[in-house]
């Protein structure tokens, strides 16, 4: 192997250390364990924030650490709720100690620039929290902190592109043209494009209900249609997440 | 894609679902990034248990579940210790929370027979403790949960044929003949094999001490000389581990 | 005082006793103790769901709860963030802990409907883990929890009527029009009218970042103008929650 | 609304932060949800304490934090037990969070005297390690926080002018003449007068049991007569509160 | 070794199993290391109450656990607070998690009859929590547990007796007659009587202080003198103690 | 009593006070409540290392605390397991947090030399992440803390003569050679040398099972034969404790 990595568990430890000495970004991808239709793999949640992570981190000479390949339990409205089998959600603390202990020990190596991206909805608070507990234990020295959900870079213009009659909004698009269109860009051999389900979307009420209602949602676990996925939009919101993602670490923490 | 995966997050949920009627044994890969000499990936203590239990689950129709790639903090005996830049340990809580999470989720989804394979020695008994806390919470369901370390498989006949010059124990092995031969068996292309180091064994006394002894440890963070290691003798180790753990948890979980 | 209240904490226990035997739905608001402009009181979160819970309360013949008067951290992009003197955050799991122990509580005591009520866009999720934590311990004995954030009940038509140059979304109408005018229906008195704020909405990027952004924040504390509320605004969107939340927990709660 | 209100709940963050500027004592009110007798309503631990917080929070320029509104389990021998209907107890460790994290924001705000006034016997001790919690993650900064049960606050001479039969002590006090007296003056619309209770003390062995023995406590939930309750001794108590509570607090928070 | 040992850390596991079979009351003695004036030893509070349960448990039966050795916090008001060299406190949590998990096995074990007795005041809190907690993973077994402080148990006649000039009340007992008097009784030999302290009492305020004011606490720790104990006096309580905590424990544990 | 004692437990405060002056090393024995065989007692994992950690301080002018008891849940392979009467593990949290706690609180003393002797093979891991976490939060303020398990210090040598048959490892060594030799060195009235086992050595798999095995330990409970124990190997092995410990701790803690 001679080519330089991205990512942190595929270095040695001097190589990491040696990226330490231009002080980086590290990217730590968060994801989940989840049902996302008859045509998607269970782990895409962790798959594209690490293909997303590794795209921006090779143009900002970056490192991506080894993602967190679990996380917080799936809700029916936004990605189907517990009754799908082999979905596995993490309590909300676990995953908050997760990420404190993680970027508490990226700080102790020397680390001061940490962007997380996250690709499971139902993270985001608990991610929040874990971050909020690390700054609060590592004190003033410098550290910053970015976290983002992919979907939340995409503009309108590549919305209006991808969603050629509407964008029906980020809480339906779980396993629907959005993330089956990036999936068919980074890992198209992991798609069964034979079974992209076009249900109606789930017409759910505004609110939640214990124990779980598993009847608001799509028998497929789609939450509306993929029908109108295709590799080409994936490519085309890779492109402007690279452009605006890039755009936006390098001014919010290499300035 | 046709053929069959093992890899729980590759595999789309009615497929896990279909799995699941035949009451398959769900392996649990826990690991750690952490320096692992100059020669070895820090992510040797995931990469080697997922790559072990896709072997065995192979052979007994089983399922591997994305691994944990973060574990317990590394000590100075037996992983170098935390002072190896890029060496990023979880509280002890935090990795037992999550081994207790996913085992209670696994159960609830109907699995009643999970084998923990664990590639980083100082996880041992956290993990012992999050499946104990899993068992206290799951109740008396039928569920069966089995933990290996993978060398602790190795008979003595392997033993004697891979350490000609003797086995210095598990605990000197870190990043040494055993770890980086498995490596070169199951992920060549990872391993930097101008760099395997040669260094005299580690000398350290019995106890431990806080703050941490980077003096103990050797510069190369190989706890001893990996210069005999070959993918010969990960081979073989391998099909050691294949035959006897395919056996023990049958013995165990199928019975 | 001879005429019932709903309110839990004004009830003697043999009024709360005889409640319980007709099966009453418990509903439990929760808030925050944060910013809210120049012009709104910091008990905004809690006043309003305490208002709107008593309201339907008396409607379907339900118990109040005391409020949780404190919440979950403010961020800067939905309530202003930190930075605001008096914006007093709990951490995520104390919230949760205190849902998951009070519904815990109502359980035991025979209560088997209770509808959480927030007034607070950060609780929600923290919300959620405490209801499932409490399910969890609970079991299966007929308990229902429903969880709500009142905004996420106006329709379309009520949105055009009180939004007319457009609904911003809920994230910016922190101490804005939707808030300013529900607090003049329920709380006129509470409310300083003649510090209206006025100001252009925060233009935040879609992203997080820790120390906390005080830059992205107008100001005043309003994330947009509340110069367009007004007490009949208030009442309006009131009276469409009155008639939609009651027909909600009726449906999911009572049948 | 023209005239300046303590509430912290009430007021804008400009004017509590112009409150701040000032270095004011704030307040916390503690309490609980739990029977007080036929004839009390259950929030009286909150309503009392924060009342008399009002009270002397005017006196000496205070901020008036917004109650809890829960406090710790309610034991037989000090409030009746869990087995009346009503009485809604926190983990102790939840409650000591809560105190913890409400404290460490307001020094996060720059406040640096606190006065918890607590109006819910059992409640004591998770608030002390609560302030214990928050004191050592604060540090050395000159946080000064004081914590308080009102009736510690009698004098002998109040105690033989409102008992006039002797003072049963604390412990039987639960809804009887000390509560129901104060009550009487700080919330006559809430007592139910005709339904005050005469009945015998109760006589509970000198331990406690698990699980509680309800059969120890007075039918009533008052542990001994409320009958010689009055407004009166409620102004005097009061009073005797205003005088020396405020008197502490300067001593002890403003020198 | 031939005589039976009621103490069970003494026992082997067989003899244990054996006692196990006639259902017997096993005591939990609970205690702290703290200072106790200049002439008792750090450990008071646990080498009382282990000795008063071998008193009661060899009059019904019974079996000793180990004693607790560390408890919760000590405060100024009740045992000269945490600037006494030695005094070495618990966090609430932990000490209330140690009961909880020793009788969650207790009762693994086939206990159902716990008598915790208890030596320090700052404990009693934390040791109903952790009976609490464990009481409700435990579930409906059967299990009973009982809760005492031994003071609590003293009779007017025997206070009337030991404290010839009157009983200053438990909280100012620290390191006094009372516990000078029993250590006296049960461990003479550890009393340094040369040492035994005259100082007038502690004049405390009603509330507690953070951080501690080391200034109320008398400097030799005891609280009030300890002039008038003596080993008669020990031995009078010891006999007390002896007839009304085994009529107790027989009245709420083998009925 | 006038000669010196080193149990802290047993020290006035005054007295630990003075020993302070001198930097003393302080000794925290940790044990375990569990079944070692038909002629040991239950209390040998604290009794052990408290005997050695006293011998060991009167050599360095060291002070012993008091024991912890209770120590982490016996597993079959290395304590024959939770089915044995007796065997009360607590959660790994409980300890760790209490390991915290006790050192957090002896730094605060003042003391930076800190020693924990353990006797319970079990605990090692969450000994370590206790003190790990006591690091953390004292800071660096010079505290240093050595963890040791005692067999680690026997020699070759030692091991020669004492296991004339060869050494079996630690791990089979439960209630065998080495403890009842120790113990019969040590506290020869608490072994039942009549019952001493002679059985086979347990023959167990390499991994553990949930629910626990307990097929795999021998009835007696001792892993393997303690028929070679005697007294005179037990003060062989203490005599080697005490020159090589004292030794370790000289050079660690006191250079």
């Amino acid at each position: 192997m001679t080519q330089a990595t991205v990512m942190m568990a595929e270095m040695t430890w001097p190589e990491f250390a040696a990226c330490l000495e231009h002080d980086p970004i590290v990217f730590l991808p968060t994801g989940m364990l989840e049902q996302h239709g008859p045509h998607l793999p269970m782990g895409v949640d962790h798959l594209l924030p690490t293909a997303i992570a590794a795209m921006i981190a090779r143009d900002v000479d970056g490192i991506v650490a080894p993602p967190l390949n679990y996380g917080y339990k799936s809700m029916p409205r936004t990605g189907g709720g517990p009754s799908f089998p082999g979905s596995t959600g993490l309590d909300g603390a676990t995953l908050s100690a997760t990420v404190r202990d993680v970027i508490r020990e990226f700080a102790r190596h020397g680390v001061r620039r940490v962007c997380v991206i996250d690709g499971h909805f139902e993270n985001r608070w608990f991610l929040n929290e874990g971050i909020d507990l690390a700054m609060r234990e590592v004190g003033d020295t410098g550290l910053r902190v970015m976290c983002l959900q992919h979907w939340d870079f995409l503009t309108q213009e590549t919305l209006d592109d991808v969603f050629t009659d509407g964008y029906p909004g980020i809480e339906l698009e779980h396993a629907a043209v959005l993330e089956t269109s990036l999936m068919l860009h980074f890992h198209p051999e992991l798609v069964r494009t034979d079974r992209i389900p076009d249900n109606a979307p789930m017409d759910a009420p505004p609110y939640d209900i214990w124990p779980a209602c598993k009847e608001w949602v799509p028998e497929t676990g789609a939450l509306t249609s993929a029908a109108q996925a295709s590799a080409e939009k994936g490519a085309l919101m890779a492109a402007q997440y690279r452009r605006d993602m890039t755009a936006a670490v390098q001014r919010e923490l290499l300035s």
